[in-house]
């Protein structure tokens, strides 16, 4: 049965070189992409079934226009998208391969949402009936007024008994670590369900993971990182990612889920990396929907897991594979034969 | 010196993303070739110095021309297809990578040639003078007239000598199990040379092959197949590929030959694959290429082999190298180094 | 204040050459979009501000999904689309330039509405609320069962007191004048608004219109079209537009509406044409938009001429102009400057 | 019925920005084609249903084989293309628009062709049982044993019948007046069927054409060119085009012929040029198309104008246009109406 | 000989869909560009011959870095390019076609130059040993920094004996009436050479010029904004653009230069427009150039008026013709042949 | 602190096809850039922030200015680039994958530079003042003429005290052997920095390298191949690369440098190759910088090391990264991580 989910946040113009590899200063021609974490999960979610809306602010030009028509297309419900607001914020984007990194460029001061203002929203009108409401650690670090807009909302989600998602996203060339970890004192306790990465644990509670040689390495590690996120609140679930980087574009991939002292672990998934980019968002949409189709909680972590190694093959942020085709690779076919 | 060779079969219009791994959903421009495992061989034979001559119905439209064209442009002989009915059989891939599979759509029902009615070629004037007439598994699936006109083809190169290559290709979304083995029981008896794999042998034949881990392990497999296939028919000559997956999108192939109760084995392949389909039909020039020029059987299937290899790194269906190409790589040269 | 229409039709794949003005034997590449006559329509009305419903069947495959996606972005509500079938009817367009046709190839039988059955789609739900159906003279072309299928829809539209407007198109490849004359017999009781244009009521009716030179004969051929629509039934509205094709790639073009014995005119707009197709739809949903929106006949009338003129600017079949974009034009700015 | 033809020149590489309209120096990537004024010539007439077999030299790499997959899959038998030499001539052309110039820059020295050695080709063979063998005043222009191997062939299409066509190109980049008018004196006895246009008659005979306002000053000046060319020789036929280009971008196209003291005109095409290049050979196979055809004298000179101004329409050298298509436009069918 | 100039103000990228005449809310790929009024100018002239060094802020990453290169291909020296600032500034332009207007979507705000700072430039160091200095009426628009900057600038022109081009650009969207007379007021006494057209006087002077119908109208109405500017300051020479836009696509241009009470006119020159912007850039440039060529004054004008006239047949805002080109159009060939 | 540099060489338009991994008879579109060997180091050096000058002759048309462009871009000094000649060396490039080979095709005869005569370059005015001429082994292939003018600018160099540095190229479709060793004969003294690697010492030589399994090995071997080169002449420095091809795409990679019988070794770089052109001259580029830079040799030979490693994941011949982006890898920052 569908659920319903609002996600509020930042929805970008995202602009790659159109010859695959090429750097910027050579480019001449780039692809337009639109995409953002929250509106990543949004389309998610709407792929495979889900009442998905998206609220944000664009401008009243065409490329607020091209981003509205973007996620419309995957069906997201963008009716209490406000049009105010003078700029799209940007991000360039130059792939990398092997030894070379992918490079983001942020071009985002200034954007609609960063802007927006008390009382732009009807919150009550938008999240009533609704199941969830997700947000991710980047929103708040856009402006102060955000910060602010993501808390009224939260409010309003515990008021009218909405669920709230929240993927721990730290953005260092938003905000410091202290910002960040004051605003997330205020956001953290109105969450039930928390996304996160050993990474973004460590960047905010200033932790020091041990390395890792091993898969299971990693495993104890993100054991450790959900150790420290009880400590700030209990959580009902964490769900956290594990990236093993050691074999370059070579990548293991997987995931954990946490509930009431249990861990149920996902398989080790090997992927060869066609785009970084989404693979968070794609496993938080994964896990919402494994909770909310009530399946147990291995099969959710590895569906969830499975998805977001999948996302790792598609090119730009979007998850766009369906449920049948993420529950194949879940079910441990994951040799990519041709299918007729 | 170049032999004669008749294909009959279908070519399709063939579409993908243009967009290097795109979802058809979010595409918008495709690009356009066209083939088919008949017109595959023909081509291949073609750019090997052979007068490979391909038929089918295409319609007098821009598509049928544009299909026309596009075979010419390799040097096969179109000159006895038929302009007739109403559409071109379509297909559309959606390229996968790493764990995410490739996606064949196929829209090929009512296609010219699925519409073929006795009478409509005339095959002794078609086939006189032929050394080789090549068919597979796919066109008798198409329609009942195909399967009919299949039976037509193969009586009269009979007739007139023309020896009978067959790929025992099997398309499960075209028909059941029980109609190709009724069908195939008809065929078979009029095959010379037969190409398979352990895949369509095991699919047809309701053979369930042993697990396979290492190299020996498929070939061992293959020599199964062929003796599971010399129990319907006693061919002159059966030619297997194996392919092994177990690495995921890099692959090891190779090929193996049966005459007289000996085997020819190829060297094991490891491969990179860029597009998967059109590797049988590689092989399948490649075993006729080397039969034809006299070599022995050794050099045959390792030339087959090799072919077949190389053809997995160029993207689309046609295999697009020479002769001279494909020895070097069947001598061992397979670092892929630069030549200038 | 927005309206509700249902537009219920056929949506095809449009695949047009990459290469502007490339001939299909010679093309490698295809824009990929999607357009019909009545889709056409609703992604006007939506753009114009209206909730617009299209129905019809579409395949559970990625070119299907495409489809929908297609739609949406544009703000189509796309909940009642059957997924059934098995293929998207396509059609080819080779643009042409000056003295040379552009050429239109269809590949469209067997598509997933021609096998609409009975009883596939709840009429009653679809259509109530709505205060418009749209329909054309195409869809009870495709099929008989399009056809029955068309009353079926119209009878529940009268039942409910949802007005309804036809488009008289004739398409002479999918039938001939008798069947539709008979089809049309059966369908025009029931129309309000009736969209047509001197040529569509020349064939039909097999009139011979005069030859025209200046605008005002074909301004008087249009009146006199409007006569013969009205011994078939008396409509409430005639909206004709008006196409002067004697000056090559510009063309004048216009329209005149007819209500209660009163001709309303629009101007004459001389146009460079990019994009022919399409053009008809964009001036239905310009004469739905007016009337919706109370406007005096005479502004409707020129908005709605203004909107199919501005179509013939844009590529492919759909109008994305907003109201204030039409409005400018229909105010008289046709000069095409810049704006900032 | 089909005839047989041969033509013997050089096709070029033809390389042009990608981006409409842009300049060289700032491209990045080029549209790849192949063409020359013999090879234009035989696609036409291949195109239109004759055999049309293309000579020259053309190096053994994947430039050379691109070349002959270009003729080939228009249906041209590259069987005695030669593969000899180093490199195959190219050209670059930016397009220009309105008041701009087009410009070509041509790097053809060295080419395969302009290397030919007396004995290269074994003329008796390539043209028994042709009915023309068809030449240009390029090739002659591209070096001395070019010279000379027009020669050879001209006298062994004496020698065996075939009737010789030749179209009056002078190109000024390639050699001077003297060393043209040299090479023609030799050249124009053989000669049955003569193109050319006003402007290369003025500039090979040395002579001045009256200002043409008006098209019937155009038309006598093609007959004035014509008296001209029959001085230097008595030949059966002569077919002009008659280019009035006073209108810019937009130009006037029509032709005449000549045979016996009469004089055929066509018709006055009124054309917005798409390509400039390729209209003579388009006219040159129309011509001989209709001659083949036994059509009147008028019938043919409309046929090849028609053919010609269509030409204009389609980018690159070829003109891809089946017989229908032009017989529609030579009968008077110049509105480019659509065709469904 | 070249001359050495300065020019000073912003570069923006700029991004139009790569598929002509799209909408953006319908495209998915952009073709990337970089352009700014006084980078123009700097490019024109660099590719007439001359010094043109190009002053502005650009942010030290990929795309300030692609500006800089993009100026840098053509010549301009962009040593003084100050790299800081965060953001550059951006628009998007859809073209027209017809009666459709282009539109401009701005996102400049923020852009490294609005942002510029006293002291930011050593003045002295970059105008020294110039010929030249040369500012536009959008720099000072931009922010009151930039408009201080440019008094700043200005003074150490006349200080140095720099002389000073400006270009009475008014930018309606940037900024008021007032504020732009305010500014102007400042800035005009320092200038020699003044640019303008009929609208921007019309604009900033609250003049209402007549309506025009034939071409002397708007030669006349060019006359008296001569005589508002000189009613403003005793120019040197004011030089002016005329456009005609009463045709459409199609429109007429031409130019006026002013001096000592002595008007010389150039040729009206037709034109097909390919694109709108840049011209009035490449006519300063035509203007300067002529000046330092030292021709006499109707030589520079028609020379300008030709360059500005070709400008609007390529492709985005750099007019990339050399002098041989321009002067072969102000010679008086407007026909486009091509030239091989 | 920048250094200023010379480099002395051809050249060549770069054409590949513009759909990856196509072969060149199949293609329609080619991606066009500009490579050589000195002319990729120049660009390095300039990247990094050198002044760097390229000097060679191109044609005087489209094509030419083009090569200039594109060297401008990327901030090289092209003013002594001499324009003459009538065409740019031209190369044709077909990527290979897997066990493919890519192939080069040169079509470079008669280029430009090919034809320098002796006294076409004033060197005195051209190095005076620069601390490098750099040199390959390609440029006195070119021609009898090119071999003289690298012995007249080698001396001049030397009389004004400008240091030399050159790689040992060998291109054994330009020359003999015996043609090479002879010229290198004379060139070699008056070389300070000699780049190389085992493949080209071996191929001029006449050396047979042990066949080398492990990293060690390859080391050995390179060590071997200076003692080798020192026997020819004492070079100040000696720097090799050296590349392990034994896993197929995926290479080995690293370099070694050699002073006062000391040696320098580079980590090994495990790279997966985008492109393997251009390896060496970004090598040669970075071993140049750091001795500029005076960093200690083992700094020098890492950071050129990581340059040339990175230069295989750009596609093209150029290495546009920067000091700092090369740093990072040098520093050990091999998993390609994603930066934002």
């Amino acid at each position: 049965m569908p659920s319903s989910i609002v996600c509020f946040g930042e929805i970008m113009l995202r602009l790659s070189p159109l010859t695959p590899l090429e750097r910027l200063e050579k480019t001449h021609a780039l692809k337009m992409d639109f995409a953002g974490a929250e509106s990543n999960v949004a389309v998610s979610l709407a792929k495979l079934g889900h009442n998905a809306r998206f609220v944000t602010c664009l401008p009243d030009n065409g490329i607020g226009q091209a981003a509205i028509n973007n996620l419309r297309q995957f069906g997201v419900d963008t009716q209490y998208i406000r049009r105010s607001g003078k700029r799209v914020g940007t991000y360039f984007i130059e792939y990398g391969a092997s030894v070379r990194a992918s490079q983001v460029t942020y071009d985002r001061e200034g954007s609609a949402i960063a802007q927006v203002k008390a009382g732009d929203f009807d919150w009550e009108s938008i999240l009533v009936g609704n199941d969830w409401l997700m947000l991710t650690g980047i929103t708040p670090a856009l402006s102060e007024s955000c910060r602010q807009e993501c808390l009224t909302v939260l409010a309003t989600a515990q008021k009218l008994g909405v669920r709230v998602a929240f993927d721990l996203n730290f953005r260092r060339t938003l905000w410091s670590h202290e910002a960040a970890r004051s605003a997330f004192d205020q956001i953290l306790p109105y969450v039930n369900l928390l996304f996160a990465n050993v990474g973004s644990v460590a960047d905010i509670f200033g932790w020091n993971p041990d390395p890792a040689q091993r898969w299971e390495d990693h495993q104890e590690n993100a054991r450790k990182a959900v150790a420290i996120l009880l400590q700030q609140h209990p959580f009902d679930r964490i769900a956290l990612t594990i990236r093993d980087y050691s074999s370059g574009a070579r990548q293991n991939w997987g995931a954990i889920l946490h509930e009431h002292h249990q861990f149920y672990d996902s398989r080790c998934y090997p992927i060869e990396v066609v785009e970084r980019l989404g693979g968070g968002d794609a496993f938080a949409a994964g896990v919402l929907h494994g909770l909310e189709q009530r399946w147990n909680h291995a099969q959710t972590i590895e569906f969830a897991a499975a998805a977001s190694a999948l996302k790792h093959t598609i090119p730009g942020d979007l998850n766009l594979l369906s449920e049948r085709e993420i529950l194949e690779v879940a079910d441990g076919d994951i040799r990519g034969l041709i299918k007729r």
